[in-house]
């Protein structure tokens, strides 16, 4: 019996994904080989390479002014990457503080330069995406930086800045859960462990001209001018975890794209928040209204000995990940794309079952 | 119809493990997911994670002196990581130069210090593995840096130097082909797309007094240190990559460990290698008889137009991967553990018959 998997990450795949993919698992594309064995210098491999490639462009919208590369490493590289790359030596990186990734992000910048916080929501355990920030003195800024979506704490950006100097969001997991105009950012990233597929493959999207502006002097594999000249085959890349992506891109392409995708996680994180709103504070969101997460609900329960009871009843219910992380303590629910509408009604009636044989 | 397989990497996988994996790819010890799905926090996961851990070190011997890492980033990686946290200020770090990825790791350690040059076969086309070198006069050095298996060239080390000095080894191409003494080493590193699994993951062999000498103020993902303290789970892993990876390592047990692994590519290689003794210089290895590769055989044949015509014919017998890499030209039989005997004595039969037709 299949899971419903509410895993933050690595998440749920779609079933059909899983199941083409263990179809050619050891015969690709009638190669007599897996496609794990291809070269990456392959006709075969390319094909699936460059597939990745135009799917991901055509579901975001992302101009040709962009490039759009698969690296390594996950997010954590990338919080590395972009000081090195594009953090100059007389100018700030701004951040906008919405979460412990934005830490990790801001602790890697400094070792390269200036950082400057322009605002943080820290103070209150990150319960709301920060709003009284002013961009008016950002005009030493190398780029702004922000976290798009918050696991640990539910939330998500829904505006995002204005910004006069480059825009970097690390949108790892909540790529693709909407639409977005790529236009406004000159980088975005994702570890793919959430909405792309499996983890061990980066996206990066980031404009042309602001890549130009990159520091000299980056060891090779760290610059990404390395990666755009070589359209992501200057090393061997992650050529399973890139297939995967592939796969899953091609089925938000069918369930009707991004737009439909979105509609469709807006009525599951709806099913979830609405069990929630009406348990008469049975549970309570850790995320405030206006910055609800519509990939991750994090709630909590009266007591922590009806959390443990909850968590217990959801396991024997089939219901996997439920835990919260342990700044936020209570309950969270990942609701990835790939994550069931089916899924999230049931878990939407198991809550208001458990609240009624227990308030 | 499978190929026969002779990909240089991403290279073939041993069928049993590919028809594993398909069979458990949709529901991983019976929990409703994919391997892929599971949180890297998950014991299930965790004992994925552990059990490759564990087989490589059964397998090669590790001692419990020495870490075990897996990490992303290929061999390419590696290179900028390692005179990051070693190559100290006063220091040196010191290369024999075998090869094309010798001079990428020699490129990218320039970056951080001091380098040198003890030895290279360079001016030959790296036809052999150095041996006109000292190491008299290496006190100053950080480490000694050397890379076991040539894929392009066809070298492989026999005899690794006795160094005074840390010794660091390149392993992505002939890492459990053969028993080797892990404590002649302080670090050993590969990707793992040869003979190790899919690509995507770094397998990383690291001696713990060694990683005690590790410069401070490297990037927090870039710093051995910080996968050591968090069992390579600092961030998320290449999950499904480390998960093949414990799968091959199971097969090499299988098949009797190294030692029985290292007969076989004895013979497997020794096939191909009396088809070219035996042609009366129709075929012609690249490398000389002293450094020749287990792993990576090299040949050339009389002109341009018989080496067209040979990978032609070979191709409609269904091998994959024998065109020679450019700076070497004509042929490349890559024999990694995953090659059956069967494909490589097919290819020597095949090597015969083309010969009697063509000479």
């Amino acid at each position: 019996m299949r899971a419903y998997n509410f895993n933050a990450g690595p998440a749920a795949i779609p079933l059909p994904v899983l199941e083409r993919a263990q179809k050619e698992l050891v015969n690709f594309n009638n190669t007599g080989m897996s496609v794990m064995e291809l070269s990456h210098r392959s006709k075969d491999y390319e094909e699936v390479h460059n597939k990745a490639n135009s799917l991901l462009r055509e579901l975001l919208g992302i101009p040709d002014t962009y490039e759009v590369l698969f690296l390594q490493g996950g997010a954590s590289l990338q919080f590395s990457m972009i000081p090195m790359n594009f953090l100059q030596e007389n100018k700030t990186a701004h951040f906008i503080m919405s979460g412990a990734w934005s830490e990790k992000a801001l602790k890697e910048a400094k070792m390269f330069g200036e950082t400057r916080i322009l605002a943080s929501s820290k103070e209150e355990n990150y319960k709301h995406i920060p709003k009284d920030y002013s961009l008016a003195d950002t005009e030493d800024g190398a780029y702004l930086h922000i976290t798009s979506n918050n696991t640990i704490y539910g939330t998500q950006w829904n505006e995002y800045p204005t910004s006069s100097i480059p825009l970097i969001a690390d949108m790892s997991s909540d790529i693709l859960c909407k639409e977005i105009d790529v236009e406004k950012f000159s980088l975005i990233y994702a570890g793919a462990q959430k909405n792309l597929g499996p983890s061990g493959v980066t996206v990066v999207i980031a404009k042309k001209e602001f890549l130009e502006t990159a520091n000299e002097n980056v060891p090779t594999i760290l610059n990404y001018s390395t990666h755009v000249k070589n359209n992501s085959l200057y090393n061997t890349p992650p050529t399973f975890a890139i297939y995967m992506l592939s796969l899953v891109l091609e089925w938000v392409k069918e369930q009707g794209g991004v737009k439909k995708v979105q509609q469709i996680n807006e009525e599951k994180a709806g099913a979830i928040y609405s069990a929630i709103d009406h348990s008469n504070g049975f549970y309570k969101a850790h995320a405030t209204d206006d910055s609800r997460s519509l990939m991750n609900i994090t709630f909590t329960l009266p007591n922590e000995e009806l959390t443990k009871k909850f968590l217990q009843e959801a396991k024997e219910r089939n219901f996997i990940g439920l835990a919260g992380h342990r700044s936020v303590g209570g309950c969270r629910a990942s609701t990835y794309n790939a994550v069931p509408k089916e899924a999230c009604e049931a878990l939407a009636s198991f809550m208001n079952e458990f609240r009624d044989n227990n308030k």
